[in-house]
């Protein structure tokens, strides 16, 4: 059937083209069923929504998204015939029934969702169906290539290529550009590329980027790592394996992360960006993804068996995850905490220690012997300080970057302790919550500066921690939060008392 | 926060305002979060989408209904505030892992959905973990009158209330109208609600829209079964538990319809009308919902059940389904046989057997003995036709209705066999294709009209079945579609030839 197509400025987060009802019923088509349109030279598929209030009979409305790719205007003809569900589909419902799918199967689902043939109600689905009945390590291997598929492959000149990728799930962890400097300072190729927060205080994109850029191209982070020896990138503004934005943006609203998902995801990343060599940091403890010693043998187990299959060489380091790594959570603090750990700063020495047991994992895959010793030795020679400025610059920061330049919010809470005792837990959620509750990581002064950590004896009155703010109003709002629900615990003499209520 | 409303003329499949992205990070929402929005006097909880062009900071774009919902108009202004996911994401999750749900948790989620609380992508992960992992009987129970709660309810002041229900999935099932006039003709009281086709290729109402009005108040159809006896009116103009149709329109797309959810579905729409007394029939057969008899009886184990618990009288018949009931498919086509059967006519058999088979077990169900005898002797004398001729002019029939005056449609193609044999097998959902294809159920003159049924010899050249249409090109269409894909098939002397092949 011709129909008149007619610019419509609805929200692309799912291509869909609106047609009056009359023409769906003459097409065969219902809500949410498929049409192929071609304009003069191309043809794509959508999703269609039906109404008789928006449109005319005769009439499509189509977002510019649909309208580019079939290269037509507003106001020119295109024709419209009912389009069968993707065989994708099916793939779906096979995994809604447990069975295990082919590696074309997984391959036509994952085109489908790169290619938004799929709707979110689809993606939900095959979502939910990965958490309930998951995938073998044979079907997540598949996964991984069809989603290395849908985007760019990086090739470098230089070879092996050096990676590491942190589970994350526990603040303040700002090691990434130290172990990049370490790693590139002992001469191999690292070139890393990190994310934003999602639902944490701050993601490694968001300390570095007040410091230096971190939107770099392909050819950019190829250029930097092959001279230089490593970047901390942002890898968002690359092609790398595009389909796992559009699933996490129906995952976020479920808040599940199908394991089999996780791990396909991460390993695609990886082998897109050429990663022959790859470190995964498994943060272990209560508040994060990770909670027992079992669960975190089990994904080294996945990660080991995905890279033999993968044709990477994979290690793991479970590491603490119960508090913080150091003493700063929030974008400024943290790329503070970190540069001044590079400058020869020996506090905290978590951050230190976590560093260094990482680098030193990735220069034995390197083939230097006592990594964790030659990590420490590069770091306190200044030789990492070093690379790290190199880096810095190529990266457009300033050549003259001191960690002592960089100011934190204006805003300041202290919070005390009304009793004396010793820290007995920290809460790393609660934590995050005052975090983002005081700007961050959008307001990069936000955060929060422990004074206290676990096991630590404070005083009554004494300040446990610091809330910044760049904005008046968050870092109070941030400050109630923490007094109605404290991330700190103080251990008293006292846990309870037995004995009859006061009158 | 305050803003100026704006309107936007959104789809409304999902209640959603649209916000600029910096006034979202002020408030700290992401794509699919929610808020809540106060007018001067009510309030309301939507999504958010967020947008950087078709908004200005400041403004929040929202649908007629959003704005009714609040009382705001074009213009005025609102506050916005973050608003946290509901609990019943939680519940989503609890059966995505499994586990049992409490009655508060169902009620919760069957609310939310029914408010617009939840998005697709949250329903559709519900319907997929329900499809997964089930419930169990107390758990539908719940569920169902969950569903009750979320829409009307009617009081008869006649009692008992006698209703039936079919699984479906059988074409040609038109014995709706002469059951329920066999029933009221032997003074019981059944307000019957049927619904339209979804994937068939005419539902009950598709086909009694064709010679009396199926819309019809609640109102109405409790004055109608309380005068007349009965009715066979469309469930969907009264406010049923409504969530269902919202639920529909993401389980369509996923072709799923979960066991639990299609049982509280069935069981709320019968406590909601108000019956005490409901038979189900179960068509059991290789082209339908219900494959084997062991699947039939697990059905009939669940109705029981959840009769007993819900505290309404269930009985359940397992029907033959491997071939359409009757000839006839398609809107008049169907309303033509089923008023040729209550007018006197014997053929075809299939239909009059169905009919008072169930018919039967109502009126034992209503202490009338000796059923089934009872239900064929109103039949064929004639007073069953008498109260549904009493019924149709009561829903705004002709009082001269005739079988005779109905005619299908004027495009007719006779589908012949090239071979002699036996019908071996019929596929219904061929048929159901074909049908549709002609134009069924929109096209109120298309679809099919069987000359053999199974176990019948057909002599070579003679006619099958023939295809009606309204519309030529549609007519066409499924004939070719009927060629293409043989829906009856001839058990000739040969299955196959063994010998070498001619050159």
């Amino acid at each position: 059937m011709k129909f008149k197509a007619k610019f419509y400025n609805v929200d692309s987060s799912e291509p869909r083209v609106i047609m009056h009802d009359d023409d769906c019923v003459e097409l065969g088509v219902k809500e949410m069923d498929r049409v192929r349109i071609d304009g003069k030279n191309r043809s794509t598929v959508t999703l269609v929504s039906r109404s008789d209030t928006v449109v005319k009979k005769g009439v499509v409305l189509m977002s510019s998204d649909v309208m580019k790719r079939i290269d037509v205007k507003d106001g020119e003809e295109v024709n419209i015939e009912n389009s069968p569900k993707p065989e994708s589909v099916k793939s779906i419902r096979h995994k809604m029934d447990n069975e295990r799918l082919s590696s074309t199967e997984i391959h036509e689902v994952v085109r489908d969702i790169a290619e938004s043939k799929l709707s979110k109600i689809e993606v939900s689905a095959w979502l939910t169906a990965l958490y309930i009945n998951g995938m073998d390590v044979e079907e997540i291997a598949d996964f991984t290539n069809a989603m290395v598929d849908t985007g760019d492959r990086m090739v470098f000149d230089r070879q092996p290529v050096f990676d590491f990728h942190s589970l994350g799930g526990v603040p303040g962890n700002k090691v990434t550009p130290i172990v990049v400097s370490i790693v590139a300072a002992a001469g191999l190729m690292i070139p890393k590329t990190s994310s934003r927060a999602i639902s944490s205080a701050s993601g490694t994109s968001d300390f570095v980027e007040t410091f230096c850029d971190v939107e770099l191209s392909a050819a950019r982070i190829k250029e930097i790592s092959e001279t230089v020896g490593g970047t901390f990138a942002w890898g968002g503004a690359m092609n790398i394996a595009p389909v796992d934005d559009m699933v996490i943006r129906i995952e976020y609203p479920l808040g599940i992360n199908p394991r089999a998902q996780m791990l396909a995801s991460i390993m695609s990343k990886k082998i897109a960006i050429g990663a022959t060599h790859l470190l995964v940091d498994i943060p272990m403890g209560s508040g994060t993804k990770v909670k027992t010693i079992e669960e975190a043998r089990a994904y080294v187990r996945d990660f080991m068996d995905l890279g033999r299959r993968l044709g990477i060489q994979v290690e793991c380091a479970i590491t603490y995850a119960d508090q913080p790594v150091g003493s700063a959570i929030g974008p400024i603090l943290e790329a503070k905490e970190c540069i001044k750990i590079l400058e020869g700063e020996k506090h905290p020495s978590s951050v230190i220690e976590k560093a260094c047991d990482l680098a030193g994992v990735i220069l034995e895959m390197g083939g230097i012997p006592y990594g964790g010793e030659e990590a420490r030795r590069i770091l306190s020679s200044g030789e990492a300080h070093k690379k790290f400025m190199e880096i810095v610059v190529a990266q457009n920061g300033s050549p003259d970057l001191k960690a002592d330049d960089l100011q934190p919010g204006k805003f300041k809470h202290d919070i005390v302790t009304a009793k004396s005792g010793y820290v007995h837990t920290i809460h790393n959620k609660t934590l995050v919550n005052i975090a983002r509750a005081a700007g961050s990581p959008s307001d990069k002064g936000a955060g929060i500066m422990l004074n206290k950590k676990k096991g630590q004896r404070a005083e009554k009155g004494e300040v446990l921690f610091t809330i910044y703010a760049d904005n008046e109003a968050k870092g109070l709002r941030a400050k109630e939060m923490a007094m109605r629900n404290p991330p700190l615990q103080i251990e008293g003499m006292m846990i309870e008392r037995g004995s009859r209520s006061i009158r």
